[in-house]
């Protein structure tokens, strides 16, 4: 057996599509953030301009975050040295907890070391609290959910993406006293359109489903307190499980799920991806937990953050450039095809100074490729005026077609 | 369908068993560990000995670590803002990973979330880089690895613990042509013991399987570098795949896998779980770091480790405590009972200020349920007399077999 061979199949196979991901390496600068220092190939370094992160509302150099860190490093040192169960339960992480139950008005919160986990490892339990379980799945849902519903084979219904239709033949079509589950994002990150929250919550009541809902692109950004979508649109009460991060808008590490008490407490005692893992580090647990109870009073930030997703949308759209907008803060711009995708973010990153990942297949679908940017409250006009400019120059000069897509 | 009944009927079960877990909820202190205060679920706080944390050789407050990690957050600050594809991979990322291909002399190393998802990811996503493969199993391995080997429903055969003879009967009863895999630990946490890594390398090598080692309870503390078993017993150049944690020996958080060149870029390329999560906080990335670069010359911590765990095995062994002793650093003692193994928890804790966790059926067999000591470089003289003295104290109040089990 060549294992070898098999290894260079499997990477030519990317190479052929060109799929293959080269990492851009970075340093972001504490406090001049969109600004990072990028390490060429070469090991030159040069300045740019970060617009493609998810830290969406520059909350990873908040001064209270970076605080709230230092402290706790100060005062309980760098690990948890140990699972949740086995000395790795520390104030912290039950502080962190608190927060987040509260953010979501929900009797508990349960911590694990992402958000990935918590779709992967909740999902993938489910099925073992409920026996017999159906999940319906939004055909968008990102791979951690998928992961998770595929995991150990139980039943499953993909949907068409946001298609109610779809989704009720497919609850009318099983066995009505059969426990279900509807899985589904309030952000679709891609796109940046939003999941029909209401009538999703409408169909499972009607057949008795219980919903799971990913606000992992909206938790810190919308509603009055931060708490997604759900809170924004008065519905939180209606979603069963909110499954969240930490990593985005929050700025830090860690994701979460929020539910009541005896679901948090059933799929803490089940979920082997929450119970045979080590805790997040207290000093994670202590910034977020920071971040998210200062952006339950910052509004400011979430109304910068919209308006330069506005300016953003406007200024392309003016230009006659094809992005997507659903009103959301992701701003993807189509360019429909990878060459073209990746020449461009190439020219961004040396010609501009401006760092943007290309989007390709499997991410997006085949001939939808895109640039997808993600404007925050630290991105200004000096920014701004510098990305539209570039794009514009780009746009011409590789004769791209303008306003086709544009929807 | 009444989901909340079966939300009771799931959590009955565990409490019927005994099986019902309860955090302990403490906060270490800097510099003293492995004191630390309990916050007592009616709010009362109490000084108590930490005896079951991973942290097994205290880096988790060691200066280097803690100065690299607030350097890390006053440079660049919290989170890392991305997946390693989408702004997320910073010079932190590329140190670790260079430091740890170097500790283990492999090509490269490929970072994960922690080493439960390095795990997961890695075995999961094999056998799609060698179709057809099966995956040789310890009957003991970590409960990540048993996930990432059933995932996606591959080809698997479970051999008997550290069992060479039933090994070679699987790989003797399977096509030679196809690809194979053997997967198993260096040091199984639960009883210490080692797995026989020079004649199952002779295995992989007659069959030709590849290899792929837990170091998960190693890295750190064994080898002339802290590179594991592997390092100690000169065979890391046999083993194809290492994986190891930065949240144990290490003191921080983070998982990940050493190996070829193209071994590394063929998980990174296809594991979902490495590919669709944030990457690690730089400044964890950064704590990390510097405690691996630390304990490749600090063998003085190493062999204070040994020393401390010789001494209680010793001392419990002299009391006629049933310790089980394969000469690692792990002590479990044996209770035998899951009831009685609480109670000892509940009294050390509640009388002694002792806190060590009871191991009870899954992680254990049944009739095996334990105490399990983790003895460290900080754990000093007066620490391991109360110990000593309340274990003793408490085997005759309540009346336990004393030697019965020894190993």
């Amino acid at each position: 057996m060549d294992y070898t061979a098999k290894l260079d199949e499997a990477l030519t196979r990317l190479h052929d599509e060109g799929r293959y991901r080269t990492f851009i390496d970075i340093e972001r600068k504490k406090g001049h953030y969109p600004h990072a220092v990028w390490t060429t190939p070469e090991g030159d370094k040069r300045d740019i301009t970060v617009w493609c992160g998810n830290d969406y509302l520059g909350m990873g150099q908040h001064p209270v975050v970076l605080a709230a860190m230092h402290e706790a490093l100060d005062a309980t040192g760098a690990g948890s040295g140990g699972t949740r169960n086995i000395s790795g339960t520390t104030v912290y992480h039950k502080r962190l907890e608190a927060e987040l139950a509260d953010l979501h008005r929900k009797e508990e919160a349960l911590l694990f070391t992402s958000a990935y986990i918590a779709n992967d490892a909740t999902l993938s339990t489910l099925p073992r609290l409920f026996p017999g379980l159906i999940i319906y799945s939004d055909a968008l849902n990102h791979a951690s959910m998928i992961e998770g519903i595929r995991r150990n084979g139980g039943e499953k219904r993909i949907f068409k993406h946001n298609d109610l239709d779809d989704l009720r033949a497919k609850l009318e079509a099983d066995d009505p006293a059969a426990p279900k589950l509807i899985a589904f994002e309030s952000v679709y990150s891609m796109d940046g359109d939003f999941g029909p929250i209401e009538a999703i919550c409408d169909l499972a009541e009607e057949f008795g489903a219980l919903t799971y809902l990913d606000e992992v692109h909206a938790v810190g950004m919308y509603g009055p307190c931060g708490g997604g979508i759900a809170e924004r649109d008065g519905l939180s009460g209606r979603i069963d499980i909110i499954n969240g991060t930490l990593a985005k808008a929050f700025g830090v590490m860690g994701g979460y799920i929020a539910a009541s008490a005896k679901m948090c407490d059933a799929v803490r005692s089940y979920a082997p991806g929450f119970i045979f893992t080590t805790s997040l580090p207290p000093a994670v647990a202590a910034g977020a937990a920071a971040s998210v109870a200062h952006l339950k009073t910052d509004q400011a930030r979430r109304d910068a953050q919209q308006t330069q997703a506005a300016i953003l949308k406007t200024r392309l759209r003016g230009l006659g450039l094809p992005i997507i907008d659903h009103g959301s803060h992701i701003v993807p711009l189509i360019v429909g095809d990878p060459v073209h995708t990746q020449k461009l973010s190439d020219m961004l990153l040396m010609d501009h100074g401006i760092y943007v990942q290309p989007i390709n297949f499997p991410t997006v679908p085949r001939g939808t490729e895109r640039l997808r940017f993600t404007p925050s409250p630290v991105h200004g006009p000096k920014e701004l005026d510098s990305l539209v400019r570039a794009l514009d120059e780009l746009w011409s000069h590789c004769a791209l077609n303008r306003a086709d897509l544009a929807g």
